[in-house]
């Protein structure tokens, strides 16, 4: 925007922002936010509305500020799935990963700081960077979407950054980063005093689990893992992003996190989800086949889609990525133009939501290439 | 703290601060973080039970980015207690009235800017200022902690903020401004482009509900006035926190704001206190009731108490404020040291809160001045 009125101090590095989000549309078939398709079951949402009944009596409260309960939760889960032992010390919660990357970038960021990311990846590395005041760099990946160790250090080498943001597996690509990589990275990080954030919002889908960062961090004190509940566990509703890190990060965080940031609703909802993790996850499996039967239609169509290790698919060619999106809405699919011109990204829906979407494409391919 | 390990880049100027809190201790009498005593009744706690449980199947899918139907909610109370025309497009909603300041300092501050409050005030106001990167003014009051014109506009003439902060009722002091200092304040904020954020948290409080910043929105358009449902509305646990002010001001919040930062169930939730206003804000006379009493105890026992707009009362002198508040914790009253010499402030609470209060400082009065 430009046309701001004259009497409104608004920053002047912000003027020409506008606000981020994907069009909320309301059309049949919605594969652009990468959300979960699964609702929740019965048992879960009984045990979410009863949970709810028995804290909503003393909403008057204040909620646990510091959730102690629930990073408990969420140390035990990151544990018990990864085989890395976890303390509820090492774990924090926010609204979102959103927040949690908002508060690490609050931390550690600012106008005397600077954060590098290798697009392209998740937009909110670099437009959360520029709302805190932080030196945003802009770092590029392979032409194949990957990244490699080599290109990854000298970019870092060159700018000196506090914070360096690895998306593995990466949005919008669905590309992971090798444990080996992130490992030579966080060597040259910790020479250099920064941080490494590997923000794993979609690590429940990867093909090799053992990539996850959290392996590494018996090794370095400087990798904060940032994870949500709103992909694998299909709770986007509920706005809960986690991180696992040194105590010595969260104590920082704790500076500049909002007193009571996180409402005694949103930390009972996310317990009860917590505790029926065994079902939620077994979402996961059904996700990956109609991931995996994407790339292959897609493939058979004649499109190149990018090997994916997340619940989306990149894909191209397209002449006009904008012309393709619109075909596609007029087909009643909305998808994601992330920006990347003669790409576009769906998200891995239902069986049904998918097939709607192969169909749709297989319709419109010819007109749209 | 500045024992931080080496290997950490925090930011330079957040070494010396510690996380802001209230002690979170497990005591008979809690009147320390000006909660309101009363818990919800059977039948908001049915409704909100209920209308979680109907949102919960769909808590895959993400929330409504911009909180329409909970604005327009909010929209319709403020314009039903004041008697002041207010549309959804000049409300706006967070995750406490803590994340709507910080939003306020993100898109209108930052390093080239700076904000002003006028001490003792709501300590936040400085806090926020800070990790956003926000110049701080440490204004002050008059020493009966009034805020009059002359001295407001000569302060801000002085440091020509973007920012101003007035809070009224204020925290910690409980004193409000009125309607034609604030007006006058806002007379210099718009000739030197600055905007005038009210903080009216305890507005509902007040004995003079007219002097609301509310009735000033149509004549200025930099007047933001912020509220909370933590105080009257009962809902601390829950985190609503909102905001009064001309759309361009909104559209500047929505650069800044993390997508989807309002959860489904918090939307949901505070949709059901809204519905319950009445019954909840029936609650607000009795809270009155208990603080002019305190007022009346505590001046007859001598004591100095401040007079209060708000459910909370300032009262000394004190020696040594730190050895009367032990004193009281050992009475089994947790009341609030809120950093200002010969001072404490208590909550006013039930009646039985209220008379628990007032019998251990009666006792300790005489060790403790």
């Amino acid at each position: 925007m430009s046309d701001w009125p004259k009497w409104l101090p608004i920053r002047h590095d912000l003027r020409e922002l506008s606000p981020y989000g994907a069009p909320q549309l309301d059309v049949p078939t919605r594969l652009n936010t990468n959300e979960n398709p699964y609702s929740l079951n019965e048992s879960l949402v009984t045990d979410i509305s009863e949970s709810v009944r028995a804290i909503a009596k003393d909403l008057n409260r204040y909620p646990d500020r510091d959730a102690l309960a629930l990073r408990a939760a969420l140390a035990d889960y990151l544990q018990s799935s990864s085989g890395v032992a976890i303390s509820s010390q090492k774990t924090w919660a926010a609204n979102g990963s959103n927040e949690v990357i908002q508060q690490i970038l609050q931390a550690f960021g600012g106008h005397e700081h600077a954060a590098i990311g290798f697009t392209p990846s998740y937009s909110m590395h670099a437009l959360i960077a520029r709302t805190t005041g932080t030196n945003w760099i802009d770092g590029h990946r392979d032409s194949d979407f990957t990244l490699n160790a080599a290109s990854a250090i000298s970019q870092i080498k060159d700018s000196r950054p506090q914070i360096i943001f690895i998306t593995s597996p990466n949005n919008p690509t669905g590309t992971s980063v090798s444990i080996e990589t992130k490992r030579a990275i966080l060597e040259t990080a910790s020479e250099l005093g920064a941080l490494v954030v590997v923000d794993e919002a979609y690590a429940e889908f990867a093909r090799t689990r053992t990539d996850s960062a959290l392996h590494l961090l018996g090794e370095f004190p400087n990798v904060l893992v940032t994870r949500t509940m709103s992909k694998a566990f299909a709770m986007a509703g509920t706005r809960l992003g986690y991180l696992v890190a040194e105590p010595a990060v969260i104590d920082a965080l704790m500076i500049v996190r909002l007193p009571y940031h996180l409402s005694a609703v949103t930390q009972t909802v996310a317990l009860a989800a917590l505790r029926h993790a065994g079902e939620l996850l077994e979402t996961i499996e059904a996700i990956k086949v109609q991931r995996d039967r994407i790339t292959a239609e897609l493939t058979r169509m004649g499109f190149n889609p990018i090997p994916s290790d997340a619940n989306f698919v990149l894909f191209g060619p397209f002449t006009d990525s904008k012309v393709a999106w619109k075909a596609l809405l007029e087909h009643g699919v909305l998808i994601r133009d992330v920006g990347l011109p003669g790409f576009l990204r769906v998200t891995a829906g239902t069986a049904t939501e998918t097939t709607a979407f192969l169909e749709a494409i297989e319709e419109i391919r010819q007109e749209t290439r």
